[in-house]
């Protein structure tokens, strides 16, 4: 029940990988960076999750890490708004965002602030509150990584387009759960891991969506020969590819995107919507279970009871916190905790079973019943 | 024969990559983050290179690229030398080093210039002679793309410590290969990708190595979760891991990671020293053959003669470029071409025999004396 720490491996991962190891690697060598499609993977891979975000092609490539990725959007969105120095995002926002979107005012800025809204219960309207017009960009998540709340990403985007600013939003949380449509809500900017509920693989290259409107002018700041025009005239400047492959930037690690490639083909056989409705279906089970089940023993809905308002897990709370974590994990129910009190659940419609949910909830129901987390062993850390 | 483009597997690579699938991904799940080493890998991997390039525990982490890394590494360098505005490398560095450098003086610079030794075939002194009392830092390959002509380490850093300038080196095309002692050179930075003589797999997460006198004070710019002193409290503002671990960003590429894994268990049982006069004893061999077998078809040696000018591959020269090695990959010969004229034949001291030279150079001159190359189908255009 970690869909949202981790997706489950597709199927034939290791035939994926033992046909890199054994023929691309060890045989064609060097020549599978053409032959095998290595270099071309990123914007294949970012085109498949076009399709599960509401992009269009070239306007996704696979690459990096999400708090990169989030880096490069920020410094992209800051030189298209060069007059502009305000940055506005939340507090609550998930804290690598926040480096990255203060290190990229820290490189580029000069008289630039960081603007946050700051309670953690501040609501959509709050945050369309604080975009003015000297606001250069609006750096949020999609998805609360505790609460799981899910912004109005539609709304916000329009807020922003009203003022001149830009958009830079963070997908983890939601990306491969819920319904996204990047273009369909005018988004600019998007980044996302994908080992969560796309399934890539524990730590797969992150994406990098730009709208296809902004890639004239686009200036990611830190730049780099794969995301050149043509990467193998070895050229003394940088010359910027074509749409989003100009954030590319060093040698992809193979393994890692071929995790991912396989997750992928998996995905093109997937009804987008129809997995969504799932996901929907799945988690709105979790909530009336914890209602009937878990509610007489003192456990709570952190998360919004709404689906259009939440993203792909449940946050439950409870005075117990990682003690009951730890109490399920030993009874084979891998969930995680985020301090303060939320207990979470990832549902991933692609291999989540309703049965799955059941089975969680009754085991959380005995541990409590039967008060065997008390011992307090992890009490208050957060779980790896 | 391209270990200069990516290293052999390690023969238990699948096996390493089949208990990371199917136990620590499929059921551990995000406890391995933990349990299975995963976080603690970019720590635990860069001591094992440090014993290879002669660096100290602590001072090498294994993440992100090359890129990425040399850009972290010429912010630092440029925050710590604030007043400091030339930055000094060579037109000849390989490209994606000075498209980050460039990046590095774009975001961070105010009236910072970067000036190039332009010609190709400039000595250590002429580059030495253009560090001066305001160079900032000196980014250079230690060993040159094209040519594996290597600078001498110790040298250039001597000539900047006594102008008070800080040394960021790319060894990419040296480490695994040639003796390398960074801090008995007293160098500042290194970097390096970790799929070439590393064996590391392609794309593998490249090194990054900051000298500990530097802790204290060192900003690296581009910050995230990953290099945070207490990744999981989650705090709103970055602190700075210990030591080289504040290289750190995103979530790590777990797969590609555990390639790596798997080829410095295999270094772990590695006599560093025997390796490199391994090395020096093939290259040589490679040499002599030229020397004897292919003067007489017009190869012509590229590469310096002397071992101390050398690094991890032998260049050779001839107007038929990339057509013969393509001619070459149809004899099941893997080496590659970089314009203008460099035909690159890497050796791994781990995996290379003395009788793959032989066989090597034996079928180069077969080809050349039946002219069956002479198609052209590729001329001119660099290896991917």
């Amino acid at each position: 029940m970690d869909a949202n720490s981790i997706g489950a491996p597709p199927r034939d991962v290791l035939d994926h990988l033992r046909r890199t190891v054994e023929e691309d690697w060890a045989l064609a060598r060097r020549r599978s960076w053409g032959e095998a499609g290595w270099l071309e993977a990123a914007s294949a891979l970012g085109d498949g999750i076009a399709r599960v975000v509401g992009a269009d092609p070239g306007e996704i490539v696979v690459t990096d890490s999400t708090t990169i990725n989030l880096f490069k959007a920020v410094v992209g969105a800051l030189n298209l708004r060069p007059k502009r120095t305000r940055i506005v995002s939340e507090a609550a926002n998930f804290p690598t965002d926040l480096y990255a979107t203060q290190s990229a005012i820290d490189l580029l800025g000069e008289g630039h602030a960081l603007v946050l809204a700051a309670d953690g219960h501040d609501s959509d309207d709050d945050l369309c509150a604080l975009i003015d017009s000297n606001t250069a960009v609006v750096v949020l998540s999609l998805v609360d990584y505790r609460t799981s709340r899910r912004r109005n990403l539609a709304r916000i985007n329009a807020a922003a387009y009203a003022a001149g600013a830009l958009t830079v939003w963070d997908l983890s949380h939601g990306a491969g759960a819920v319904p996204i449509d990047l273009n369909g809500d005018r988004t600019d900017f998007a980044v996302s891991c994908t080992y969560k509920y796309l399934c890539g693989g524990p730590g797969a290259p992150a994406f990098f969506f730009a709208a296809a409107r902004h890639n004239d002018a686009l200036d990611l700041g830190l730049k780099g020969w794969l995301g050149h025009a043509d990467q193998f005239a070895f050229e003394l400047g940088h010359r910027p590819a074509a749409g989003a492959r100009r954030a590319l930037i060093g040698t992809p690690p193979v393994l890692s995107t071929i995790g991912l490639q396989a997750a992928m083909a998996v995905w093109a056989g997937v009804d987008v919507s129809a997995a969504a409705q799932k996901h929907e279906a799945l988690s709105s089970l979790m909530l009336d279970l914890t209602d009937q089940e878990l509610g007489p023993f003192g456990v709570s809905v952190a998360s919004p009871r709404h689906y259009a308002e939440r993203g792909g897990h449940i946050a439950l709370r409870h005075p117990g916190g990682n003690a009951l974590v730890e109490a399920l994990a030993d009874a084979d129910v891998i969930c995680s905790f985020r301090t303060p009190d939320s207990i979470r659940f990832g549902f991933s419609p692609l291999t989540t079973r309703y049965v799955d949910i059941w089975d969680a909830v009754a085991r959380l129901r005995d541990v409590l019943k039967n008060e065997t987390w008390r011992e307090d062993r992890f009490a208050g850390r957060s779980s790896i």
